[in-house]
């Protein structure tokens, strides 16, 4: 009998990393902290019993390498660290199901695979301290802005370039972790799904296409703050109604061009009961698959803005808050993905992938990606209810590690 | 030739108290500072000259009486208190508008009118520091709520009844006043319009039917959290969205029953760019002069925001802030009001006040009454730049004063 994944000793490990690393309140592994420190330092017990070299590169990512024949690299991404009263899955079950298929591969071909495996520990993925998400894998794809992120400071002050010196890093020199990525020839990456498509779809596991490009703005209506008991309602200019106006609008253009939008906060100034609102501020989040449908909903969403404004007699100003492309995964590897999960489960389902995810990095830095999504229960993560069932998590362990042999042999066959 | 008022002398005496009460950010004559005990004292001072009694009541409100030879009294009010960084009119051109009107009665009838006829200068019309306006009014007309009013605190946390010791005022006894009004048979008060309605009319002056009943609510909208980019638009459950539906909608009720309608202010909750919004608090004013379209504007919001809240699978609960009854003036002192007007200046305009004023205090008490509006520019006040075309004011002090003539008249034919 050829060797095997043993998905449940995955889900054993998943439950021992959160004993060891959650509170009452959740994950706590909150990069750079002493938690995630602990818990790498377990997630290298668990190497320890593999042929598998391991380092830290110069952005502070964990990489274990099971040398194979050829150089060239099979890469199976995660990262350990969570937000604060995080979940106990996000990002460790890639982790995790990366160390199993490791030790499959190591055991079928006693410890000399065709292809070289490796896998990564990507650090501070959720940016929860210093809100730049994506750090590690932005360094080692060479993506990461270095002005930017030098200025970036934690609540207490603290400035990341000074946070990562107490933990070894010298934030000058993290970008020379792009030579990890020299023989890379895939990246795979299983995460939960983090919405509710594939609960709504009764389907496990879905193969995902991509992730969104984002343009994110916050919009300004200036109109005139005006008496509420004596200025006639066709005299007023009021901030709030053309905001407001915005709501059911950006439904609909994410309807008609198959993206998402949201307005995540409205303020209003004066902001009083007996005033009308001379100035109300959204904040507009989109975004899509396809650069051009993106570039489509900004487009109408600012026509839209500027019809309401002009129809209240205010003034409307935008501000780009930030703006990603979208990351169109490899096409081959998204078709060996669903392959992998048709043949574990029946059915599966391509997505696109609203959340970041480093695997977009790994993709911008040229190297052919994809990533499995498993189902998440209630489309919750980032708290701890997160949850997915079991039966979920061993189907997502056994469907990776198919795509991950595919994938092997995609890349010894020098395809 | 008869004696008659001189419009000229009030508005210099309107820009003598500007000079002794503001600053370059407006007026100052906040109730019970000392800026307002200084322009008392001049106010006082300009009472000098008349035959006319002068005494505060329990509340602080400034009463000067020009004895008739019926004891039926004609009451002229106004107040000499402002907002912080106020207008030079507001309460002010009522006060002066009736000194000069006790100068014109008092020369006719040398000194001994055909009814006794009352200037008033109510204590803290703005209830700027304890955000209880009409105090000394309401006072007076026994309407103050005792208990609600012992509590008021002002930023400093400074009680009422504190402050109101400090200028020699027993909170306990301020209702003692409302003997002031034994012998009241009409109310009287000018004021500026602090609205746009008679500018776009383009006439100097208006009746006032009345003050607006308000209905005052914040009404909470409660979804779900979620993420923004991997939740389906689908799939929202949107407080933000039910909430800004209520814009349009309230525009239109408003329109429908001949209100007003404002929301003032949103707020949202988690309020960030990466969250479908979980809960939006919008506060909600609605005003009208009759009773029963007052309260069918309220049921109308209260049906919709329960639409749109079934509409996007969110909760909705309301909470009262405060409500008033309307008070519809005195048919007849209306009536008396728009014919002074006409006689005056040709054309009239019969208007509610969107503002409370003292009247309605007065109006409540039983008293019939009367309010006369004097075009605003830009329909701005409680600010430095409220202001009237000085020949609207002189216009508006002529037009008072005739109405004062009937009204004298009116109580002295025992009508």
């Amino acid at each position: 009998m050829n060797p095997a994944v043993d998905p449940k000793r995955t889900v054993a490990e998943l439950k021992e990393l959160r004993r060891l690393t959650s509170d009452d309140n959740g994950a706590q592994r909150v990069a750079f902290t002493e938690t995630w420190v602990a818990a790498r330092d377990w997630l290298r017990g668990k190497l320890d019993g593999l042929p598998a070299e391991v380092h830290a590169d110069e952005a502070g990512n964990l990489w274990a390498t099971l040398k194979g024949r050829s150089e060239k690299a099979l890469l199976i991404g995660g990262h350990m660290d969570s937000v604060p009263n995080g979940g106990w899955l996000d990002g460790c079950l890639n982790v995790l199901a990366g160390v199993e298929i490791l030790r499959r591969i190591s055991a079928e071909f006693a410890g000399r695979p065709p292809v070289t495996v490796r896998l990564v520990d990507w650090a501070d993925e959720e940016g929860a301290r210093f809100g730049k998400s994506l750090f590690g894998s932005s360094a080692c794809a060479g993506t990461l802005e270095m002005g930017e992120a030098r200025a970036l400071k934690d609540k207490d002050g603290i400035g990341l370039p000074d946070a990562l010196k107490r933990v070894g890093i010298d934030f000058e020199a993290v970008k020379n972790s792009g030579r990890e990525l020299g023989q890379a020839a895939a990246y795979l990456e299983l995460h939960i799904e983090q919405g509710p498509v594939l609960l709504d779809l009764g389907l496990p596991l879905g193969a995902v296409l991509g992730t969104f490009g984002v343009e994110r703005h916050s919009v300004t209506f200036v109109g005139q703050a005006a008496h509420s008991g004596s200025t006639p309602m066709n005299r007023r200019r009021d901030a709030f109604l053309a905001a407001a106006r915005m709501a059911p609008e950006v439904y609909g253009i994410a309807e008609r061009n198959g993206g998402v939008c949201t307005i995540g906060s409205c303020t209003t100034r004066p902001g009083i009961v007996t005033s009308v609102v001379e100035e109300c501020t959204i904040t507009l989040d989109q975004r899509h698959l396809d650069p051009s449908a993106l570039a489509r909903m900004l487009d109408e969403a600012r026509e839209s803005a500027g019809r309401f404004a002009a129809e209240g007699n205010v003034g409307v100003s935008w501000d780009r808050i930030w703006r990603i492309e979208p990351v169109a995964f490899d096409a081959a590897l998204v078709g060996l993905c669903e392959e992998s999960i048709r043949e574990t489960c029946g059915g599966a389902h391509r997505l696109p992938s609203g959340p970041l995810h480093d695997a977009a990095e790994v993709s911008r830095a040229g190297v052919p990606t994809a990533m499995m999504f498993v189902q998440s229960l209630g489309g919750i993560s980032h708290n701890r209810i997160e949850d997915t069932l079991e039966e979920h998590l061993e189907l997502s362990v056994r469907a990776f590690d198919r795509l991950a042999s595919k994938a092997v042999a995609r890349i010894s066959g020098g395809r």
